[in-house]
């Protein structure tokens, strides 16, 4: 049944070897499912045709971009097929400096796009922290997030318009190169963050800004966690819209301390690193003045400006480098991407403390404030099974304050498989059946990557 | 049958006189289709039990705001129920200023939302020309744009969050007080733009932004049309974003100028007519000086930026009469919002100058050109069938042309029944089968606002 996808693809892009399925059975929750074969397609006909196959044939087919989703969306649970883009999806058709858009495949690299803009003086801010491997295919299927989004917003806010194959084989366009588009259902706006479950995205266009002329980043340090979750929420309604406002709090500081020897100050509650863009430096000055207002208006202790270039990178090593550090606090993190709105921040993190000692389970936290997404990490050794049931009855009553204080599940990394058994702490039954009912829209026969979302 | 809705909303609220009816039947198409009953709605429960009752007796029931619509979204067209907002849905449920959110009910006006905010510092953006009447649900499910949508965006960019009831009666809520949310498909996505015909809108949370400290605006005077559109595309990928750029053609400097001697250059092929904003006066500088700069590489004869309040009122007030002041053109105005990618804005006014020509009708135009929109008003005698029918052939041309041009039928005022027959130039038998099947998904007895969009 699935050899006859050869005679689409051809040869060379059809495998069923035990190398390629278990090349293709990961991803970066580190949980494996084997597909029963691996099809590289080479245009959107062929993906047309290869849908329209499994969909008579009600062969399970999961998209795949880069792999790199933390939530399980690229792991073909129900085996089938993995439909892997990333061999020939991985142009860029078009930019198009006179309308500020880019036209690319799905398999682009965000990095790579955002380099290639950048060179034209355009401008991608959406940043996940994946952006040196993740594709934009996966961050369209996903809603990734990133650090500029304090600013700048999400992926979502950047899609103009689709191309997509239907798990009926039938080719669509959704969304023109035009910021206003009112013709039809917002099919852009329900295929963004569908986890690859109602469409294989062929085409995407992005809207592009103008690239800021200037940025300069700043460090705040806090005695405690509560006064800089004050900081956050109090700098952006005071009306300065950093582009990133992250925070590291203690044990984020120490992890980061004890592996790298940067000079952090390992007693602080918490800092926030910040940065601000702009085109004029008058901008820049206007912007770090009001936050180190609003920083030392809640008792930051020491707020430095980063003077020159090393003086920026060493500031954000810090930032980028505390998902790798924390891992002394334990074999096996669970990691979540948990986000309230921004006023919130003072009382989930005060929530988080109580939570680790209720379960004596240590949670360093860090993240994106700025938006009032943090990244929680249960940390436990992995060979004890006690801790890890603790660890996880203890995510459990994270995300239940979470939602108890307005917050999401999920900011950045999806449902996928990871949080599918949360979905009923978030969602009543009739939003739970109002989306199995679009599922069924698009896709009838359950063909497409099923068994995500708990759907 | 009807009469049963009077046990839910009560005797009070409960219409089928014909006062009501007529009252109810029209909106600012000034096509009329008389209701059966027309019923008020208290609160949630009472729009769930409504539609419950209407769904199992396959009732049409069309929501409505103020039905100041263009394409007849509010129209009973089938007949059925209007299900009015306007008498309980109107408050303000909650300004937060701490995260920068309003949470309001459908049918707040927009214009009276915009002041509570601005009163706290804040800023909704969204501004169409409406903005005086028409309510924040209605906007929403049009997706309603406006003047400042070039740096701003539209309606959806600031929807964070609804609450709805479904066709079944079913209550959902989807999104969050959150920039980021990526649990579950993007519900808000799909019924932002619906225009009614999948949820009843029970309650909006919009993002708000702090209140620009600073605005000034410009008039720019160009020759001809074509260098005044050049200029448009060039100033915005120049790297500024005025919050907007809006021209008139020479036929509408004249109508204004024929009806207010306001002292416009009745000769000139076109103005812009910008304005920006900013934090500090320094960009408003650095951005004019810009706009000027990119203006006059464009051939623009004559640049002036307003000198104070009056100056600036005068200058909007051109663009602002505009609509009204065209009717000296043709006693019926056909007109559409079509939107195409900017950098085709000359191309676009070149197509419209050759089908006014070959169909000798009179086509002025303006509108928010900063972001690709023009709205065309091909003015008729509308007792002349015969100019008449010219005037529908010169649209169809028009669509045609737009969507050669990688535009779309409508920018701003959505689809309804006015441009339902035009939807076959723009989607694909695909596409439109797609919009059906969503539409099924959400509706499948085909009772909320039946009759629209070509569904």
């Amino acid at each position: 049944m699935y050899k006859y996808l050869k005679n689409i693809v051809g040869e060379n892009d059809y495998f069923d070897d035990m190398a390629h399925l278990s090349a293709y059975c990961y991803d970066a929750t580190r949980e494996r499912f084997e597909p029963n074969a691996v099809v590289f397609p080479e245009n959107e006909d062929e993906v047309s045709r290869i849908l329209k196959y499994c969909n008579e044939n009600k062969i399970p087919i999961t998209p795949r971009g880069a792999g790199s989703g933390f939530t399980g969306g690229a792991l073909p649970k129900n085996g089938g097929i993995v439909l892997a883009m990333e061999k020939y999806f991985n142009k860029i058709l078009e930019i198009d400096k006179k309308n500020m858009v880019a036209r690319v495949q799905p398999a682009v690299i965000n990095k790579h796009l955002q380099e290639i803009v950048e060179k034209e003086g355009l401008f991608y801010p959406p940043d996940p922290a994946s952006q040196d491997y993740s594709t934009i295919g996966g961050n369209v299927s996903e809603n990734a997030g990133g650090m500029r989004a304090a600013k700048y917003g999400i992926t979502k806010d950047y899609v103009m318009a689709l191309r997509a194959v239907l798990p009926n084989g039938d080719i669509i366009r959704a969304g023109k190169k035009t910021i206003k588009d009112v013709a039809g259902f917002n099919i852009v706006g329900i295929l963004v963050a569908s986890e690859g479950s109602l469409g294989v995205i062929t085409e995407i266009t992005l809207k592009l800004l103008s690239k800021p002329k200037y940025k300069k980043s700043a460090i705040g340090i806090f005695d405690t966690i509560n006064d800089a979750m004050e900081a956050v929420y109090q700098t952006m309604a005071s009306g300065v819209t950093p582009v990133a406002m992250e925070f590291l709090d203690n044990l984020s500081i120490r992890a980061v301390e004890s592996k790298f020897k940067k000079g952090l100050p390992a007693d602080a509650g918490a800092i926030l690193i910040t940065q601000v863009d702009g085109s004029m430096k008058s901008e820049i000055e206007y912007q770090l003045e009001n936050i180190e207002y609003q920083f030392k208006q809640n008792k930051c202790t020491n707020f430095k400006i980063a003077q020159d270039e090393k003086e920026e990178n060493d500031l954000w090593f810090a930032r980028r480098n505390v998902s790798q550090s924390i891992n002394i606090y334990g074999s096996k993190k669970l990691n979540e991407d948990i986000t309230v709105p921004r006023a919130a921040l003072p009382e989930l993190l005060k929530k988080i403390d109580e939570i680790s000692k209720k379960y004596s389970v240590i949670i360093p936290c860090f993240g994106h404030t700025g938006d009032g997404n943090v990244h929680t990490n249960v940390m436990v050794n992995g060979d004890d099974k006690n801790e890890l049931d603790r660890g996880y009855e203890a995510i459990t009553e994270i995300f239940k304050a979470t939602i108890k204080l307005g917050g999401t599940l999920s900011g950045e990394h999806g449902i996928g498989i990871s949080k599918a058994p949360f979905m009923k702490l978030a969602f009543s039954d009739e939003e739970m059946e109002l989306f199995k009912s679009i599922k069924k829209a698009f896709d009838p026969n359950n063909i497409l990557n099923p068994g995500k979302m708990g759907l």
